[in-house]
């Protein structure tokens, strides 16, 4: 069947080379006649008849030449062999659009150096925020250099949030006010009457509505001031903590953020970065699928309130790194009413949806509705898949305080493009710097260009990153007939290579795998029953991994990539992989500290699920091939030496 | 004259468009044999028949059209005539070697996914590294996605080893051994003896000396663990106050940053967000060149230590972003070396040198050797400048413990590419995370390629911005004979445009400079005698660059930008303005907290100095005219009203 899609990318063997030749050919005529027509009567400082400088020509060539010669050593992405890390093909939309942009060099940090591609940026953070249900006219959004800086953005904005009613109570009381303010039990007190616990449990709209409250009952410098001199971000962690001592006879213990086991390794190193310290940072039990435990949820919330410990943060997965795990969002947001109800204890939620976040446009209408899970299913051709809760899932991001999520995953545009949205986007002002030499206010006609760095991690960035992003989502629009397809497509596929492992004959080993894919991420082991510990296992693994990665010569057949499932954090899940490996399995729980290595296949070439030979099939087999090379025999003296090797390896 | 190093950026005219062309087609064809020589027996999923999807073809094109009308709205940065922000042209290398990689989409937080441009990168950090003059081998360096992320790196390290002595002396203590420990006058102490004042002022290196003894001294894995489980990192600020309360007796006022009222706002955002606080920004005040001054710095270092307040890093700035200033680098780090000799004390020094650092390739012999000051004048052809001091404080980038510099910036590489370098690569093993699902270990023979995600803040990030970077470095090499002679003539540039505006007659206005530039930045303002107070003053500048600023159109003659000179931190520098000013300039001291408005010219075209018509003059002219177009006579209706309404919008 004709995928009108597939003429959209540049394909395996550069079928659409011609249209991308076209674009590029027409972005640098355009961009050189547009420099000529800037004050075409200026002379040319090259004189004309100025030697073009033979010597750095030659060494500008020879350099190049010797840039496309290493460029050859690199990892084949576009190929449906390569089913690796969260790499693929690039839309052509993206690669021309990031060359036009660039020419023109705009720094997207404000709209004076970037009028055009802060413009698409603002479209862009639209687009996105349709796609996931946000009020475009609420919410604000930018891109990001890449999913890390969105969720160090997030849980900066999170925890200014959190404190600000301690401010908020501090400066009213020194400046003689009151205001009131809304709990998460529902009810209303003034402001004055709370305590540190109830101050730190208020709800993040709640919060940005004191502020706009207090503007009313105070003057304004006056209240600006009061608040910024008792806000975290001024007095820094230390002397924050003093004062709240002070004020309250007792700080609290520290906030923590909620994240599942499956979250990305960026969580530590955040909370770690932003003086949150990785302690509290609390791992919440995850489900066999690698989801986050709802009821797990709940037990941990109880526990903590229990202690008197606030919660800063939940940080839920739309998409894990390592297997493409869905949260149930619906769950946890419901988890979350039931602690304001019962509990009067409530936090910002972040879905980290940097991987599946546009999984959000198989969702989506091209009219704008909402898809029933019925409809996705139709769309997908599944039968029984997506489940209705994997719709519900998705549908819920619009529910989160505030979404990351990466163009340059799967969203098919080239690095760098993260993305941030946030719910409300007054939290953007608790964190807004002004750059003194940037202007704020208005600059001739362009002056309503918005001036995106005051309010993000970054500086300087690149307006061509907004560029591709934005005409690769206009081109293949956001929804279930555009974007949604490519979704869907890479879906199936993941789903038939899950399948495949399992009717697979990998005899005499065993292929166990994790449950069915929720996106399109494979993970799975191979097990052989002369592998008397846990170490040799995750030694047969590896060794299959380096047999399917890349090398220099770019040599293996097809190449997949693995991930440690790390204890305790990855319990819930590996515990029922062991189980199923019966008395070996059993065995192999007394080392589970070491973790447990599975292999992983990202299925996300949009070529993928229609291609023939059958890139999937092919993958099985190198995988069986793989792990038969190391067969002479079971307890052959080759096998037991290499797999000793590799033991000393992996450990 | 002819410049060979004109042939090596595209030309406001195009002139070079041949060469790029060339390059851009071999980067395509390239890339298409690679693809199309990877595994060449497999068949293409695009049907041979197939057809080219008219429908979606159309709207690729339809979009592509309209963004390539779109970006024709972008300020033109080539021109001579732009002289507003840190943008210019880019190098041909970069624009094409971006462009090039961009097809391969390799990702630089692993080698397992970017062989080729990680070693790229490798080589980047090397040839900053021996431009600015750290040892390659003990130094470690990156891409960032801009200054910011570069900045925010140098404090998040510094604070990891500003604290590391803390977590080794409780660590130690627990697991029962002790070690020896330089200090900073030189004497040596053991640790277990050392207080915490003292544990906050130990040198980087011994600091990180101290680890090594520790390994020597402890068990490898308990010492990782009880060193862990008591740092900030961990532990966060809330608890770790407490612990150092409970251990200490007292915890000590929070550390704080110094950094001179000129330093970037990015360094306000920093200490917010990592928790330090930005009242802990303490801004050492600048002389009227707008350079850190060295001497209050040691009276300020004096008052800190008398009352106990230790001192986490002090951030000087190569290159402010307003003014260009290059902090005397020299006489700080003399400055620190003293304060250990007679105080005790000590601190981390990191560079900005975000916008400057490239002025360190002017002071780089072709043989690597270093110029002395007269053989940096006689490259720039100055016979005064730049001066004795000038080379020595860019030669001193080598004695600060981290530097940031901005390839594009003044490396004339297209965004996004900061850089950030650490002179003691052992840093950054406080700060590392590790990814489960990037290969640490050998992945086959590409096992050695770096895996950069480990230290760095940011996770996924392009490739191409290191291919950018290295091709320009390699066309255009970091000496004098290289990159330095477009520094040189840049310089050159801008001291033309500061003596022009010396000389030119503006009556009846006054043109009041700021002291020579430093690099290519010229800060000026424009006084009438009518103005009464300093918001009319600011006022007429403000109408000065709103008139020399981008519009839809385009249509300012020329380019330019403006800064506001904030109160106190730049009164080292507003106070000799406002006294060349005279009567004038007493009275409006009076207002000085409003800051002082600027105009500011960055004068980095590459073609500037060789350029005709003379757009150095064009610009005096186009500043003169602006400002006599508000002149119907100094008193006019017209002008009054202007200025009124341009006072309500400056304020």
């Amino acid at each position: 069947m004709s995928n009108p899609l597939h003429s959209l990318f540049l394909g395996p063997k550069g079928e659409n080379e011609q249209i991308l030749k076209e674009l590029l050919d027409s972005a640098l005529e355009t961009h050189l006649r547009w420099r000529r027509s800037n004050h075409p009567e200026d002379p040319s400082p090259i004189a004309s008849r100025e030697s073009p400088a033979p010597a750095e020509r030659a060494e500008l060539r020879r350099h190049f030449a010797s840039l496309l010669e290493q460029l050859q050593g690199s990892v084949p992405f576009f190929s449906g062999r390569y089913n690796g890390h969260m790499l693929s093909e690039q839309t052509i939309a993206g690669q021309a659009a990031y060359f036009a942009a660039m020419l023109y060099n705009p720094n997207n940090v404000s709209g004076e150096v970037a009028p055009v591609t802060t413009r698409l940026e603002e479209e862009v953070a639209h687009l996105l925020a349709e796609m996931i249900g946000y009020d475009p006219m609420r919410c604000w959004g930018h891109l990001t250099s890449g999913g890390t800086i969105a969720n160090f953005e997030a849980l900066w904005i999170a925890r200014n949030v959190f404190y600000h009613p301690v401010a908020a109570s501090l400066a009213a009381r020194s400046l003689g006010v009151d205001v009131s303010v809304s709990l998460p039990d529902g009810s209303v007190a003034m402001l004055s009457q709370l305590n540190l616990w109830q101050l730190l449990n208020i709800r993040p709209a709640c919060s940005l509505d004191l502020w706009e409250k207090l503007w009313l009952a105070a003057p304004r410098p006056a209240l600006e001031s009061a608040l910024k001199s008792r806000s975290l971000a001024t007095l820094g962690y230390q002397d924050y903590n003093r004062q709240l001592a002070a004020e309250f006879g007792d700080p609290l213990p520290p906030g923590v953020v909620l994240a599942s086991g499956t979250a990305h390794y960026s969580w530590a190193k955040i909370v770690a970065a932003l003086g949150v310290g990785s302690n509290q940072l609390v791992f919440v039990p995850v489900e066999p699928e690698c989801r986050m435990d709802p009821d797990a949820l709940w037990r941990e919330i109880e526990s903590l309130t229990s202690r008197r410990i606030p919660i800063m943060a939940c940080v839920s997965t739309c998409g894990t790194t390592e297997q493409g795990a869905v949260d149930d969002l619906q769950r946890i947001v419901d988890v979350r009413a039931r602690a304001e109800r019962e509990l009067g204890v409530t936090f910002h939620i972040h879905s980290d949806a940097c991987y599946g976040g546009y999984a959000a446009s198989l969702t989506r209408a091209p009219d704008g509705s909402r898809l029933t899970a019925a409809g996705v299913r139709e769309i997908c051709g599944g039968a029984h898949w997506p489940t209705d809760q994997w719709t519900r899932s998705v549908s819920a991001l619009e529910r989160a305080d505030s979404v990351s999520i990466d163009p340059h995953k799967l969203g098919y545009v080239p690095y760098p493009a993260g993305a941030f949205l946030l719910k409300d986007r007054r939290g953007r002002e608790l964190v807004a710097t002004d750059p003194p030499y940037l202007a704020l206010t208005t600059s001739r006609e362009n002056g309503d260009a918005p001036v995106i760095g005051r309010f993000i991690f970054e500086g300087s960035k690149p307006g061509a990153s907004a560029a591709a992003t934005w005409l690769s989502h206009k081109t293949i629009p956001l929804n279930s007939a555009g974007h949604g397809r490519i979704i869907a497509s890479t879906l199936r596929a993941a789903r038939d290579l899950y399948a495949l492992f399992g009717s697979a004959d990998f005899s005499p080993y065993r292929v166990v795998r994790l449950p069915e894919p929720d996106l399109n991420i494979v993970c799975f082991l191979l097990h052989h029953p002369s592998l008397g510990t846990l170490s040799e296992l995750n030694a047969l693994n590896e060794m299959i991994y380096r047999e399917l990665s890349p090398d220099a010569e770019m040599s293996a057949p097809y190449m997949i990539t693995r991930t440690r499932l790390t204890s305790p954090a990855y319990d819930g899940a590996i515990g029922p992989l062991l189980l199923s490996l019966g008395k070996d399995g059993e065995s192999y729980q007394e080392s589970i500290a070491e973790g447990l290595t599975v292999l992983r296949a990202t299925v996300m070439n949009p070529f993928s699920v229609d291609a023939s030979p059958d890139y999937l099939l092919g993958l099985v087999d190198a995988v069986r091939r793989a792990a038969m090379s190391f067969l002479g025999g079971p307890a052959s003296p080759v096998r037991r030496h290499r797999l000793r090797r590799a033991t000393c390896h992996a450990q």
